[in-house]
């Protein structure tokens, strides 16, 4: 395999089952290895979906690190890990186990420790790379070995504080530390702020690019052996480091090398060799293409960001199902859009993600009220608070498990001020293909202990829009949470309606049972009303929850009084969760009825193909929920009643 | 009053009833309210304690600020919010208010929207100040009114991610915003990282000090009714600005002004004026000492950086009750210390804490093994994570209501990689005179819904340094959440036991009722089950819940067998705390047993002389609580038989 430049394997990328087949190739033979990676990233994610667009952006730089470094003794942090698909295939998850890619039983589409001693950190967020990278690198020089590590960021990591926190300790932590900077102008949708600026302005200085060109000729003028930390101000002048002698990166106390081409082969091994051999903490500054060989990809970064299943030659998505019911994500921009267009004070709010969250309507439909903050989530939520202070009611777009981002500054900026943000918690609930890093199962038991919090779920895209209506008049903070995709098909209203806060909807009476479902779960409990009925011949009733804080204690009371047993359906943990604020409103009145709570259980649910595989994972599949909630009711009819005390 | 400048009234002060009297004081006055002020703040945080250090450094900038702007229409937002003493006394909030400053009923030691208007925005945690105000500045753009947003910010700020995501979108959001850098070189601790040697480097050169001088002779030159926007490249030329062209804060396109001498009322007010007609957002650069006017605060800017009661000639602290209970935070760092003398893996992070939480006794006795982060808690738990990995044993010592700023990383980077990283939530329950921002009343409600996590809280201190050590051999994230302040004065044992995890401990049998009380609510759980034994001869068992998650839950069904009624007592709001796990466990157990939850309610606590004083203020003194259990036991006897179903 290795040196057989002459004839090269058709199939180069089978014949890799780790970094040591990788270090073994010629020079030569790296393209087409490159080439067969980016066919391979393009058929599977073509099927499953994925991130194409930043692993293609960064093959020959995965590439390059495994050949200059030593994995997993040396160790690569990759930022959000989203752009490790180049890593997996090169480090022995390649085959049947990658064309799994996000389905069950396959890779995941992001790094996992758990996955391979290649994935020294994992991750799934955006900006904690160097941060980690900075602790490894820390516990190496306390403990005294000399291992590399390698921190591997996008400039929109650049926008996030965890980040420019990690950068300001730098220096006071370690004296040896990589951090790759893969520059493609881009986060998920266009980077944007002061920092995205200027690394544009440094890559594109004429001045600059031409000098880079003779770093070539001066590495070549050194003779073998001659210790590279001695050079560096020789380099220094040879590059524009020499120009750019105050750089952003040099005030945190990195030695800044670039701009390098990302997709040059020789320059980056010559940058990562030359790294290696450095006393100070290091950036490297490549400029990469995101979805390079795809043309689809190139022409819509952001669609390609993490994109659906889709067509490789035309870029077309396969998911388009014309007819089918409207995601929540587009229903919920597009009524934010009109609510905006009659109302000025009506502003939306993202952290970088426009288009997962729907609000790229308002940026195109009333782009003055309209604002993409960057990977940043804790400027976002003071940023609108500081609006609402001046009569404005901004309206944050944030998915459920990034909120998580900006737990304090919910709490602490906006609810103990009573400032009369709305946050539209997308992706609550299950993001199968993505896994533990998306799912948004966490939310209502952060939330709910958070005084003046107003906390809602629809049960159908129509009530979506409702509750933003309804929100956008409460004097303090709303949170609306709701899933990733399709809603149920309900017909939109032309004028949405002000929900009665804390009144929850009966949908369906019953006397032996009645169901308290939350949001996505309603279309669930009345199938499974339905079923109890047909089957058990049992009277089983089903309320639409629509608030958990304030709980509707009125009708819960009601029910609970007259009806043996409660049940509570919620797409979320149990722990602390809707049927937790259930219970705690049955004991606060003194009220013994039972309840059977439907929801996760205390554990990280891992990737799967889709929601309906992960639930029967976890035993809450209809039939599952059918036979606890039977079982439940079997059981109760048998149990003796309370001891007297 | 005004132009009164022959024969200053000897109480200067008592004259300013708001920002108008401020500004019709002559220049030559100005002196002598400084010093009533620093008269006044000293003579009322000696007694009450306070933010003493940093209310000191601002005293001529408030002054400057209120002269040159319009407050209540221009607005201040301060961060942190602790070193705006000067500005309540400005606005009204002197006097007898003033003078109860952090008590019941007095002023806050920090701002607040409902106690003034001159309050825009409040704080209590740091960073917050340049998103607020960069939101109060774009809604304002957007509504198209002129008034003034000035952010104040200490240099520490700046260690502060959300800070940092804030300047990376100041000029994409507006272009006119005025941030005062208040540079102390100190955060709470001696300030740490790349952008405080930044700023000490920019401070201290000889050449920027001199020009700096010729400013004045600059501005003297030009003719009244110069626009001042026009003469910016001659200032730039006259300033330092003009030989650090690519400062920092240049960088981010924000206009660098300073340093400026932040006790000189002069360079103030023209800084001020010459920010004011900028057309660009400008940052000014005050160099301030921190605690000026106190001898013993320049001294120990730590300690005076927010003081208990002192002796304003000596500085000696009036709290130490000698022989009295040791602190929590002292039998923390203590413990943490002996164990990182043993095993040189365990290491103890901070953001900026190190008095505060104890860690200062490790920096002292262990300094390689302490890292001091700078107000940077996201970073802090992703660098423990970092570390983590690598085989260490980090202990991140951050307040409750701080661990909120890295909520995120406490799932994302430590509980989802079962990542075995000690948490100590300092400040769990009340820290009754700092109020609502401070209060750490939330992490059991935050942090129960974690897979992964060992939630703990000790009865006394010789149990923290129990669980200390039981968490430094979990296989995972362990949290251990103690109050403020002095312990129980238990004795602490000379060699720690490893605690059975999940295991509570009963320390009083019972028959009619049992407690279950968790950490500091033990002895109060003992005095109550005493006196319901005595008073009524009730059978009253007491246990120590210890561990919140996992719960002891075999201990708790076998008491909810056959004891009638439970009651959970702990020093967090109920909604979704140890009570509300409590009824989780008993209703998945089909246990109708009733529950009595003591707890906070659903509301933001204001601040407050005591701990007692607050609890009664919420029903939950001794006595509240011994009724309530009452109340609800002999309820409990007179309520029929659950009917059958």
């Amino acid at each position: 395999m290795n040196d057989s430049t002459s004839s090269p394997s058709p199939r180069l990328l089978a014949t890799i089952g780790g970094p040591s087949q990788v270090k073994a190739l010629a020079p030569a033979q790296l393209p087409q290895l490159a080439q067969e990676i980016r066919e391979e990233l393009i058929a599977i994610t073509a099927r499953n979906g994925g991130h194409i667009g930043p692993n293609l952006g960064v093959v020959e730089l995965t590439i390059a690190l495994h050949r200059v470094f030593d994995s997993p003794t040396d160790q690569f942090v990759f930022d959000v890990a989203h752009q490790g698909y180049v890593h997996k295939l090169l480090t022995g998850r390649g085959g049947e186990f990658f064309r799994r890619l996000r389905q069950s039983g396959g890779a995941s589409g992001f790094l996992y420790r758990r996955e391979s001693p290649h994935d020294p950190f994992g991750a799934g967020h955006a900006g904690t790379a160097l941060s980690a990278a900075l602790g490894m690198a820390t516990a190496r020089d306390l403990r005294g070995s000399r291992e590399h590590v390698v921190a591997v960021c996008g400039d929109a990591a650049f926008t996030c504080g965890i980040t420019l926190e990690a950068l300001n300790n730098v220096v006071s932590s370690t004296q040896r530390l990589i951090v790759i900077l893969n520059d493609n102008e881009w986060s998920i949708a266009k980077n944007v702020g002061a920092i995205s600026n200027y690394l544009n302005r440094i890559s594109t200085n004429q001045t600059y690019n031409k000098l880079h060109h003779d770093v070539e000729a001066f590495f070549k003028s050194f003779p073998a052996g001659v210790e590279m930390n001695r050079v560096y101000m020789k380099w220094k002048r040879e590059t524009k480091d020499f120009f750019v002698e105050s750089s952003l990166f040099e005030k945190f106390g990195l030695r800044y090398l670039g701009p390098v081409d990302g997709h040059d082969f020789e320059a980056l091994q010559k940058n990562l060799e030359f790294a290696k051999h450095c006393d100070v903490p290091v950036i490297i500054h490549l400029l990469t293409k995101k979805g390079k060989g795809l043309e689809a990809a190139i022409a819509h970064p952001e669609k390609f960001h993490g994109a659906a299943p889709f067509d490789p030659i035309t870029g077309e998505s396969r998911k388009a199902t014309p007819g089918g019911p409207p995601n929540y994500q587009d229903v919920f921009g597009q009524a934010l859009t009109r609510f905006a267009r009659a109302n000025p004070k009506v502003v939306g709010i993202t952290g970088a993600m426009p288009s997962g969250t729907g609000l790229s309507h308002l940026a195109e439909g009333v782009p003055q009220q309209f604002f993409d903050v960057g990977i940043a989530e804790e400027h976002a939520v003071i940023f609108a608070a500081g609006m609402a202070t001046k009569g404005f009611r901004p309206v944050c777009a944030i998915y459920s498990t990034f909120l998580q981002r900006a737990y304090d500054q919910v709490v602490h900026d906006v609810a103990l001020q009573e400032l009369p943000v709305t946050f539209c918690l997308d992706r609550a609930g299950l993001s199968p293909n993505d896994g533990p890093t998306h799912h948004g199962l966490f939310d209502l038991a952060y939330l709910r202990c958070v005084p003046n919090a107003t906390i809602m779920q629809p049960k159908d895209e129509d009530e979506l829009v409702d509750m933003l209506h309804t929100s956008l008049q409460l004097p303090g903070p709303g949170f609306i949470r709701y899933p990733r995709g399709a809603g149920t098909g309900a017909t939109i209203k032309a004028q949405p309606a002000a929900l009665p806060v804390g009144h929850a909807e009966v949908l369906r009476e019953g006397s032996n049972l009645m169901i308290w479902a939350l949001g996505n779960m309603v279309q669930d409990a009345l199938r499974l009303a339905e079923r109890l009925a047909k089957e058990e011949h049992l009277s089983v009733g089903v309320v639409n929850a629509r608030f958990v804080k304030p709980l509707d204690r009125a009708l819960l009371l009601s029910h609970a009084a007259c009806i043996p047993l409660l049940v509570t359906m919620e797409d979320h943990v149990l722990a602390g969760g809707f049927g937790s604020a259930v219970l705690e409103a049955l004991q606060d009145a003194d009220c013994p009825t039972a309840v059977e709570r439907i929801g996760w259980p205390d554990k990280f649910i891992e990737h799967g193909t889709s929601v309906e595989v992960l639930r029967a994972s976890y035993g809450l599949s209809p039939d599952d929920i059918h036979r606890r909630v039977l079982a439940r009711w079997r059981n109760l009819r048998e149990e003796p009643v309370a001891a007297d005390v």
